[in-house]
């Protein structure tokens, strides 16, 4: 039988759930592709973290291995940071590699130069996992996008925020116990700034920008703020009144342009995103032909964005070739 | 330019809503095919019912000149009941032609039958709005179950019964109050028995349990209960308790086979499915890979299901050999 090859880079909680998801799901992922699904090289930065492993993957620190194996078919990017993620899958797209990823870092800075060389190259680029973790909202937009504009989107994107902001308002925690309660459960990391900044957030609103928008989305105006100076008592007043803190993304296209807000806001009980707790993020779609839709769902976690990375990886694999004509949709906006 | 060619087959408020949506996203539908979108033929039941019409597109009473016609790549059918609808497509997909339906009764009862005729021809079936209206079900569990099994469905598929239940909680109205209203709204039939018995639920229901678990399904057990006996009174106790009483979908695989429980059913503050509110569906999947999803949006209305059924057009056009490997993965269960 002829196999798919699969080079994994980054070997942490993402990297360990793609490897065990694939594992996992050989059956289902073999009747359909018709191929046996094999990780065949994981580049890690140090041999030294990865002592106990003992599964069948080549573990190397060496991506030019990765790139001189003219056998591997496609290449999951799983790793922290712009470096050097950014530069392995333009090696990696040059090669001839379909790529996916979950890194919004990265992505939000290069996707639009990494979409373009990937279409030179007539290979898929993935990016499923990058926006809002597990729930298919790059899929479900691309398949809207067809038929319908949309006009805006709300979506809640920072589950780490969201879990604050409810636990500060159902415990009645200030914002500093919240938070701390964030990272012993592991939502949040020692260094917060990402999350309670809300540049994780912005992040993924300009990957959705892009998504939307294509190259009109350089001139969108952002704005950013984040759930740092949100008091206890500011969550209790609102609540008072009937309404819920949210740290939202508000994206949409006016007559002055793209504009793209990401801050807190107070959410009447009748919002679709009135009722999305804790850790979930959700998205808000408005189109023009097909009304409203919301999807709520987890926005991290290593097994939902193993699940999200192998979703983009089966529809690559299922249409090789169908990937510029989609994105050419955000251009007859 | 090539032209791609369909025969619409019903002309009433969903006929109507594809027809202008077609005419109004021309040039989107060109971008993403590469070729002008026609309507080449509507087939009705009567003419004298369109005497007004004067659009492009041929207005005949007589399908065999669809069926005659080798140039129709794709047939789009929006009619309601079984027949001739199951025959119309039957014979279409013998011809060779692509089909995309919207028919819930039709494809619930013949839907297994028309997939295995489209795989024998080597053409496509499009049902994405047969089942929860603009949401994109069905697109969206075909992605997930790459990757994942659906372990659990939990679902608000009729608008209507959802309606009245919203109305007589938030009115203070009795049933026949609401749903007197509802049919003044249009979103009852003159004979309202389809939604209010949970007839209209179950033909979504058994389409959704044939995606999830394909030939098993023939020996799913369901139990299916309205709302035509749900009291005022009986609101007021579950809303006194802090709970909303929705009218659920539930589709689960346990040991003992897949059951398909459809009934009013309590629902407490924190279910995903509380807050759906209205002529609005939802439908709440648990995986046993990414967790759980919810979806939320207009379950009917002339163009969500449009727009729905325009979608199916633009991925079987996109793919038009990726179908049978979808459909094989309820086998692998």
């Amino acid at each position: 039988m002829n196999k798919l090859r699969i080079a994994l880079l980054g070997f942490g909680t993402v990297g360990k759930g793609i490897y065990q998801t694939i594992e996992v799901q050989q059956a289902r992922l073999q009747q359909l592709t018709g191929k046996q699904v094999e990780i065949a090289a994981i580049v890690v930065k140090s041999l030294k973290n990865h002592k106990n492993y003992n599964g069948h993957a080549k573990l190397t620190t060496d991506f030019q291995e990765v790139l001189g194996d003219k056998n591997i078919d496609l290449v999951m990017e799983a790793i922290v940071g712009k470096e050097p993620a950014f530069t392995y899958l333009q090696q990696s797209i040059q090669q001839g590699m379909h790529v996916v990823t979950a890194n919004k870092e990265m992505f939000a800075q290069h996707g639009q130069e990494l979409k373009k060389l990937a279409e030179k190259h007539c290979v898929q680029i993935g990016f499923e996992a990058t926006t809002a973790g597990g729930i298919p909202v790059i899929a479900t937009i691309r398949q809207l996008l067809q038929v319908n504009r949309v006009r805006k989107i709300q979506a809640i994107l920072n589950g780490t925020s969201n879990y604050i902001l409810t636990e500060m308002r159902m415990k009645q925690l200030s914002f500093s116990q919240a938070l701390k309660k964030a990272q012993e459960l592991g939502y949040a990391e020692a260094n917060p700034a990402n999350d309670i900044d809300g540049r994780d957030a912005y992040f993924k609103a300009v990957i959705l920008c892009q998504l939307l928008f294509g190259s009109k989305a350089d001139k969108a105006r952002f704005k950013q703020t984040g759930i740092r100076d949100i008091s206890m008592s500011f969550l209790d007043e609102q609540e008072a009144a009937g309404k819920r803190v949210k740290h939202l993304v508000t994206i949409a296209e006016t007559e002055d342009g793209i504009y793209c807000d990401i801050s807190p806001a107070a959410l009447e009980p009748g919002h679709p995103l009135y009722a999305v707790e804790g850790v979930d993020n959700a998205v808000h779609l408005e189109t023009d032909i097909l009304g409203e839709l919301t999807l709520t769902g987890p926005g991290a976690g290593a097994l939902p964005t193993a699940s999200a990375m192998i979703e983009d990886f089966c529809t690559i694999i299922g249409r090789p070739n169908a990937y510029s004509a989609h994105e050419e949709l955000a251009s007859i906006h």
